[in-house]
């Protein structure tokens, strides 16, 4: 199979989208798939998980660090560097395999041919580390300088985020050390370099730039390569610690380093790779989905999550979202259990702030952070969209009412158990969580008068093009479920009686006569306008489709699977004709705005067997990061970047869907339905503390403990 | 005092205000105070009152007839007309103790000055009939050419709306006969001319109209006079009675139907008038919103209640809002009670429709219109208000969640049982429609499933500008008021119970350590900015302050008194402490941004004895329609016309506030506390059958029963 993304030649639209295509990372850091010689109007970013800081009046966001690669030439004195230069030939990608990314160009100089390469990779066995190699070779007699070292000029939607910067040299590194604004924070950046020809070497600094200049007489055809090891640290003594680890690592040397690289990545694909037979394509999308997660993967840090786009940069906050719950988790739960626990941890770590937040808003209990950041803190604002047309800020509702993420924590725990078996974590906090997310859930429900019914009122469901609506099924659903859990956990006592009353009346919204549930209490009320009659009543590119006057804020159409996303969940509670009326009735009229929607149509067709109409969203969920033209703004802000959840979700629908997979009591059982094309899947995975290598050809699977 | 209002000079900036400001009317026409050769660009509208109709994909609104007045002429073959000749001198007014515009100008041309005037009235006598008298003069001979009869092209906000228009003359009367788009209601116009000197004649028709031409050899300073008696008919055989109407009403003559206008006038005031001895100008002021308030009186018709905007135009749609219940009422109530009574009559006929739009939001009982048309159609529409910045049309809740109106209705009820002791209305109807009422109130309570509290969700106060809130206190009390009149008028048993447990429960939020009442739930939360600050962020001079993102929907600012209207109506509830408390903190945070604020804050003053605070909203109330400067926009809707309920505002301030009048049981107490400078007030009122002259003068009143 293809190991290998690329891209056969430059082009300027698709700066942007490399580098989130070509995407390294380690867990603690994420190095965008840019090339040697970008800046910031390039997209350039070296982002540190967990590390926040918030400009005054501005969002508070992850602090990309310094950029130690920085590097560009000159040939007789005159700059060859993308993308102010055409080239001759590029090529630019990803070796997901190994983690490494890698770079050719080859320019015409008035003189002759100079082609250039490089490699680079974030090592997967010491979070700090960046290592490249840079090559360049000419045709002909040449000068040749090369620049590089440490570019401070940094990409930031809402920064800049580092101040007291110091750039400077000692004992051979360069070093940038900067604190961030709001906790001051030290950040820095070290960056020591191997050259292994004969130059006139001198350490200069322009702009906010430290540099190596590197000058010397190149002769026809002979390559010229350098090495860098570029350190990322944080908190006290950042400084002294890029210098210290970047001497060492140059100790080790490039090539063991890399050696090193090769070898656990290897390791990490042994016990979880996935093969198909028949269909090469599908088997690389899968693959690099994985390799989305594993990159993002909180290996090194045990206060960590995962970012909503990854490590890819600053969008959405750098913040945590229900996404990691209800898509991204069960990926690390067949694969690295270790992770998974570590995202349960940060939200028992994070129910403190959950409580807060409850108490904020006049509620009991825990609600948690619609966008968390660092110890559960939200940094999601009341004003989380720009209004292209007045260009005022818009207030939205994801913050106060977007009440269904307490419920997707208490589910991501309840997944943990089951997968794990690991009871632990309840008395470790997840115990005191769940139920107090239950007492919040008990503190929202509402009831007429003269009705038994327990309502739930002036919510956003997981649809956000819908604005305060009543009865969503999707969170009435999931909040009727942690009332159950917590039932589980308590003694009986005013508290459990209470939870089990809650239970019994919680109003789950019904079919109407054709099979349809309404996502919320009137949603069959609103214009049935279809998706094209929406989408033509768009005045301008980047307007937001929702909040109050949105193209499709009173019509039908959905930015994403809302019902379907509940029956999926819960699909055992339904009939097969109320799964499919609803799949097809929500099918026509879903944008699939959103990167969490493919992957929940695709689930639930697949429980219903339907495997041909599933096909699509798979194709569509696992490309998310590999086919250009995902939304990149909403209103006038940000949104692009990788999609964790869009991998997590094509992994989910390989496990459960088309392998069937299930998962009870330590024993795995399978269930396939795979496409037409796909002759033979092999997957492993680790269960229960071993490694499992599952077969699954034609109708026969097989699973086999390896390790 | 002075009975005249006019202006001194034309100014093409005041065409449309003072359009409203001369307004005639007699609760069955109103005929805008425009210029005799006005069209449609100068706001020329004969609104007829309770004529409804829709042009499809438009706001349903009331119906102008074509113009009969519409007159202009040429002088040696050169056309002397406003707006497009500068003229020597103009003057135009309203003489409102006659109700009668008039308007006097002066050209001067190539060869010598030529003098216009005319008067024009809506007969107080008879509902279809409009008398106007036109004199030209010139102090030279020429030629003079005058052009008068019918003109068929109309100002509509949401027109055209009428259709198969046929323009002829019988029997000597000009006649435009047509018909509505919606449901095809006849609309006829006639006219019918007097000429009293000798003149070539002939009938033209030209674009939309029919008119005479009199052409005749004017004689130097010889005045030439016409007179016209001019019919608007509605309903099956109108055009015919366009015709016979405007030929009776010639053969009566102009001299003997001019005496009769001025005589029944005369008799009203005689039962309603207000003197002031110390202050002409508020004797002038509070006059004239009597004035106001007689014009647009339903006397004539039986099915028609008061437009917000009066008769001066198609603003509002023509609708009936709570501004008639809360502000309008009382005045009819003690000069015109069968007037009032006709309001009450219309809420009933309603009733059908209230419960209709009940059901249609699922809830019991009745939920009356918002924006009230015959029959008590809800002519509100979901999208009220154009983003000025999108273009768009904004989703707007006053039709779905400005629930206050049901309680609205039963206070009038209530107010008018008080006044007038007619208690035959409870079986005729109004019994049903209180209950209904409570049954509706009933339906919307909610209560948090712990709590004994019944609360009311997601409405629209008085304070437009918030929407979708929580426990509006102006709500809540009118709800708990329409509870306790349901209890009353029902005998023991379950539906008794019922409203005695909501009165009991219902939720009425309470002071703050400050003595403020929270608007409603959160309200202190919200952004305390300045009115100044608000206003600072406007972008476009004509965009909605509230709606999902206006300027004040997220700070404190409200557009007008809402907890202050509630404290008005309930203060006998409160603590003065209290009163005073909510008074201040309101005041600067309240917009005025509404004609249905000042009085409330007036009225709350002087229940205070503060008459120095209360004085300046009794000003700004009683000029609503006397100064220049309301808004006129709301988005990009036309929200211009006459404000009656400020104008009925004004004559509560005069009666409960200066005054301190109470009726109790038969009885009229008084409890004055006037302005410094007013020396005496006398007031004309009706009470239980009987006119009464109240005086009072410094602090000894006499009230004498004189007819």
């Amino acid at each position: 199979m293809e190991w290998i993304i690329k891209a056969e030649e430059f082009d300027p639209d698709k700066v942007e989208w490399n580098g989130t295509r070509f995407l390294l990372g380690n867990g603690r850091i994420g190095v965008r798939g840019t090339l040697d010689e970008y800046g910031k109007d390039q997209c350039v970013a070296v982002n540190m998980a967990g590390v926040y800081d918030q400009v005054e009046g501005k969002w508070r966001e992850p602090v990309n660090a310094p950029n130690p690669a920085y590097t560009y030439i000159l040939v007789d004195g005159e700059r060859y560097s993308l993308p102010d230069r055409e080239p001759a030939s590029h090529q630019e990608g990803l070796d997901f395999k190994k983690g490494i990314f890698f770079r050719k160009t080859l320019f015409i100089t008035p003189r002759g041919r100079v082609e250039i390469s490089s490699e680079r990779f974030c090592h997967y066995s010491y979070g700090d580390l960046i290592c490249m190699t840079y090559h360049v070779r000419a045709d002909f007699n040449c000068e040749i300088e090369i620049y590089t070292g440490i570019d401070n000029e940094i990409w930031d939607l809402n920064g800049p985020h580092l101040k007291n910067t110091r750039l400077y040299e000692e004992d051979g590194v360069l070093i940038s050390a900067n604190e961030t604004q709001e906790k001051k924070i030290p950040v820095a950046t070290g960056e020591k370099i191997h050259v292994d020809f004969r130059c006139e070497r001198q350490v200069i600094q322009e702009n906010d730039k430290i540099l190596h200049r590197l000058t010397f007489i190149a002769e026809k055809d002979r390559e010229y390569s350098f090495y860098k090891f570029m350190t990322v640290e944080k908190g006290p003594g950042a400084a002294e610690r890029a210098k210290s680890a970047a001497l060492d690592f140059y100790e080790k040397g490039y090539e063991m380093l890399y050696l090193d690289q090769v070898s656990v990545w290897g390791k990490s694909w042994d016990e979880s790779r996935v093969e198909i037979k028949g269909n090469e394509e599908d088997e690389t999308r899968i693959n690099y989905c994985i390799y989305q997660l594993k990159i993002l993967a909180p290996r090194f840090d045990k206060d960590l999550s995962v970012p909503a786009r990854g490590l890819s940069g600053q969008t959405y906050k750098g913040a945590v979202f229900w996404d990691t719950e209800m898509f991204i988790l069960d990926y690390f739960l067949y694969s690295d259990p270790e992770v998974a626990k570590t995202l349960i941890e940060y939200r028992i770590k994070g129910l403190k702030g959950a409580k807060i937040k409850a108490k904020e808003y006049g509620y009991e209990g825990a609600f948690y952070a619609w966008e968390s950041q660092e110890d559960g803190f939200d940094a999601c604002s009341d004003y989380n969209v720009t209004d292209v047309f007045s260009g005022r800020d818009m207030r939205t509702f994801f913050r106060d009412k977007q009440v269904h993420i307490s419920a997707a924590v208490v589910f991501g725990i309840i997944k943990y158990i089951k997968a794990t078996g690991d009871t632990t974590i309840l008395k470790d906090g997840a115990d005191e969580l769940i139920i107090e997310c239950a007492k919040f859930y008990d503190s929202l429900l509402l009831k007429k008068v003269h009705s038994d019914k327990y309502e739930i009122h002036d919510v956003i469901g997981p649809d956000e093009y819908h604005e305060r609506v009543n009865n969503n099924l999707y969170t009435n659903l999931m909040a009727k479920m942690v009332f159950e859990e917590a039932i589980k956990l308590l003694e009986e006592g005013e508290l459990r009686s209470r939870f089990e009353d809650d239970y019994k009346h919680i109003f789950i919204p019904t079919p109407n006569k054709d099979g349809v549930i309404p996502q919320f209490d009137g949603y069959f009320s609103l214009e049935d306008a279809t998706l094209d009659e929406v989408r033509s009543r768009i005045l301008n590119p980047k307007e937001y489709w929702g909040g109050a006057y949105g193209v499709a804020s009173w019509t039908q159409v959905i930015k994403q699977a809302d019902v379907v996303t509940a029956l999926e969940l819960f699909a055992q509670e339904y009939d097969r004709d109320i799964l499919k009326a609803n799949l097809d009735y929500y099918q026509s009229r879903t944008e699939h705005g959103s990167s969490l929607s493919a992957c929940m149509y695709g689930l639930l067709h697949l429980q219903l067997d339907e495997v041909e109409k599933a096909y699509p969203f798979f194709e569509k969920t696992s490309t998310a990061d590999l086919v250009q033209g995902g939304k990149q703004w909403a209103g006038n802000i940000y949104i692009g970047g990788s999609h964790p959840a869009a991998a997590g979700g094509a992994y989910q629908m390989m496990i459960y869907g088309f392998l069937g997979l299930s998962f009870e009591d330590g024993k795995i059982s399978m269930k396939p339905r795979l496409p037409k094309d796909w002759e033979e899947v092999k997957i492993r995975l680790k269960y229960r503390g071993n490694v499992y290598e599952i077969i699954e050809e034609g109708k026969r699977g097989t699973c086999t403990k390896i390790g």
